[in-house]
């Protein structure tokens, strides 16, 4: 399975074609998107902060689940990158017609579509479109149900290399519904890739999936334990509406005993930061105080993220043109023989 | 009536100023679709994709009813052509603040706006548009009501001319719902003005307009006999939401009896190619081994379809700046006396 | 509260950075509003309509209250002006996850956008916005409640100087339900504003606000009385979306009344004007005959509306660009000590 995740990830010369999963992507690539990243800031603080590495090129956001805030920094990453986007809210569209997936995936590749952007509620449906889609077309993976999300996991590493300097000796603790949230797994693997020190889990026993010690955390069921000596804690966000009402405590039964708060904030790393994927519930996982005090980086992760995602798609596309320029020359060579 | 498509359609020296229906056309300004929309084609597979041509210009959409898959390609038609593009769905515009129709389109147009991309459920809505609109705006229409829907028809004529080398002796069979389609109106118009040899329509006799033999064409109702020999068979979709009950067989029926099998298709020329403007409706009128067999070029027809749709805008943006520009002289030249 | 207007709209040297109310704004800048819109006129009249002031920029359309019109022209306005625009209809949107206004508001701001157009039901919300904004995004008021409408009112102001060639000794009256209209505010205070010589609101007792003379108007509640000699006659948008049925008189009690017909337009001066803001109830605020005949310049006003949206979006991002260059230039400064 990680070996499939590498090749579909990957060109045969190790370069970025799609952007699915955390798992199955060498250190390299990840440094390569966070150096790429860097260079993306810079342009954000220009006053004009365009640049033309995707002009001419198609990027259709295919949203299967509606996500205002993730579309939107996707749509303006493309364009910050002068490509032409396409949003396709597919609740809405033609599969209401009765036209199967793959059938829509097909059409959309033969308008030259050169990148898919794709949120779905089932875990597995980017990796799924990455297998069946051609050559042509690059996948990101936008948020699948609770698999991954990956830009998100990219952000934050930038985030804390950002303030941390990089991730060596880092002790890192993240907070909450880790059951539910394809974030947490992402930021799981892409913090073991980087060579966290140590990676902790906390939340009540039962938002915190059984044998997840077998992915190298650490699990914590008491906040102040779990975020004892910490230099990075990342907050989750409480996503009732992906929860069994049985396993949710109620939502000031949760902050009495996970919210962050100053108080127990001291126990932490004293020059510890506080990040947050948001959108935040104020009052449950983040006390106000925390949210929009000192150590709240969780504004700058939103900046970061767009530069993230910039790179990302620039990446793949330089990856898919690769490969492209590859198999021409191949073809090439094959008609001189 | 005719003679008014021909005027509503064409400038005073023969250029195209809106595109309504292939009705009232003459056969060269269709070769002219289709050379200039195989330029577009080779467009299409470059590393950047997009062409000035209608660079500062503001195309508009104007969907009257929903098709998420027509308005993207002409969406993306607009943006490869470098047009700003303004996508309006009416049914949830000002219309419901009891706007007239024409009081909005008078607004959009005093917008400087210069073409309306037009889909409607009424027939005629477009023709009745370009009517009333003024010299400033270029009429396109996207599918209205069971009248017509002529870019459809001219990626079909591209697809065959591609294929098939023109259009001289070949035999083209037309099958399915024949009653509800605007697309099998255009292709007939599109066919005999091209120089078909012989077209046919092939469905159940409920599903076949009376007196359709006056367009030119042969009626079939038995799908061997209209498919025999034949050198292209397109299939209509089933518009399930476009008919009443009492005139539907029901879906394994009508597959039974027109369903495009494998089997079936052995009476057909044994070149000939399947074509279908999608959505398809998989084990209704296609089996699924054609539809991904080696006959079917139905996502060849959708590349083709955002050539022939940046083909159809350029020209008929042209045949107004044409237009204005002879206006202006005239104006001139009076000024002058 | 004047003086807030003023200090929220305009830089320390005076230029324009957010466009919140005509309340605040001197005449020099309402002027320079009119004097840019000009040179955009022109340019809605070219081949090419795009100018590069914006490019590189992010606009982000927050409605809070869907207005596809409304919308329409400021995205048309800042696509003209070369920017990359990202539309948010709230009601759909993270807000139903129970994110609050200003946490969504920071995220967009931290994501680098230059522009926030807002459009919100209740009064007072743009001005809540640009005041808990950050200095890097100027706020642009497109209709807050029955607060204002600032760039309606300046199209209107365009339109009057353009068909008057200035506001000295003109007679303009309002027409119709001042009470509930945010545009009829702003109206009257650009008109004092520019200096017009009397400024009339005509309409039933039960839709003119109580003390509305203490804004510097006279007023009537007989139709024929308050048009005498005017020169300009502006009719309102009867929003019977925005009453308690209590207060409204019938359509047709309204149109016997109040509504504009060619016989009532005599005792008004002879060259007068007849304006509306759109979209126009023909037979309730105004006869066709009216709407349709020479007086009107009703399709004029929505030409100069993209010109007058331009020009404050270019205008308040100059007033941005300025403040930032001055605070950098303050930073070198005290670096240097």
């Amino acid at each position: 399975m990680n070996d499939d995740y590498a090749t579909l990830q990957l060109t045969e010369d190790g370069l970025l074609r799609n952007f699915i999963s955390i798992r199955g992507l060498p250190k390299s690539i990840l440094e390569q998107i966070l150096d790429t990243a860097a260079s993306f800031v810079d342009v954000g603080g220009r006053d004009i902060k365009n640049v033309p590495l995707l002009r001419g090129k198609t990027v259709v956001n295919l949203f299967f689940e509606p996500s205002t805030r993730t579309r939107s920094t996707f749509e303006l990453a493309a364009k910050r990158l002068s490509a032409d986007v396409l949003n396709i809210d597919i609740a809405r569209s033609a599969t209401s017609k009765g036209e199967s997936l793959m059938d829509m995936l097909r059409n959309l590749e033969a308008m030259a579509s050169d990148m898919f952007v794709v949120r779905h509620a089932d875990s597995g449906a980017p990796h799924y479109i990455a297998r069946h889609a051609t050559p042509n077309v690059a996948i990101i993976n936008a948020g699948d149900g609770r698999h991954a999300h990956p830009t998100q996991a990219m952000l934050d590493m930038y985030t804390i290399r950002h303030y941390k300097g990089g991730f060596e000796g880092l002790t890192v603790a993240i907070v909450g519904d880790i059951l539910h949230s394809r974030v947490a797994r992402s930021q799981i693997y892409a913090l073991r890739t980087l060579g966290a020190k140590e990676i902790r889990v906390v939340g009540p026993k039962t938002l915190i999936p059984t044998a997840i010690e077998s992915m190298g955390v650490n699990v914590f069921t008491h906040l102040e334990e779990g975020i004892k000596d910490a230099d990075v804690i990342i907050a989750l966000r409480l996503q009732k509406e992906r929860m069994d009402s049985a396993l949710l405590p109620s939502e000031s039964e949760f902050f009495d005993q996970y919210g962050l708060t100053n108080e127990r904030l001291k126990v932490a790393h004293p020059e510890a930061i506080v990040m947050h994927p948001g959108p935040i519930n104020r009052g449950v996982e983040i006390a106000s105080e925390v949210a929009d005090g000192p150590r709240a980086v969780i504004l700058h992760q939103v900046t970061f993220g767009i530069a993230v995602r910039m790179a990302v798609m620039s990446m793949s596309m330089g990856g898919r043109e690769a490969e492209r320029n590859a198999a021409r020359r191949q073809q090439e060579a094959q008609h001189v023989r």
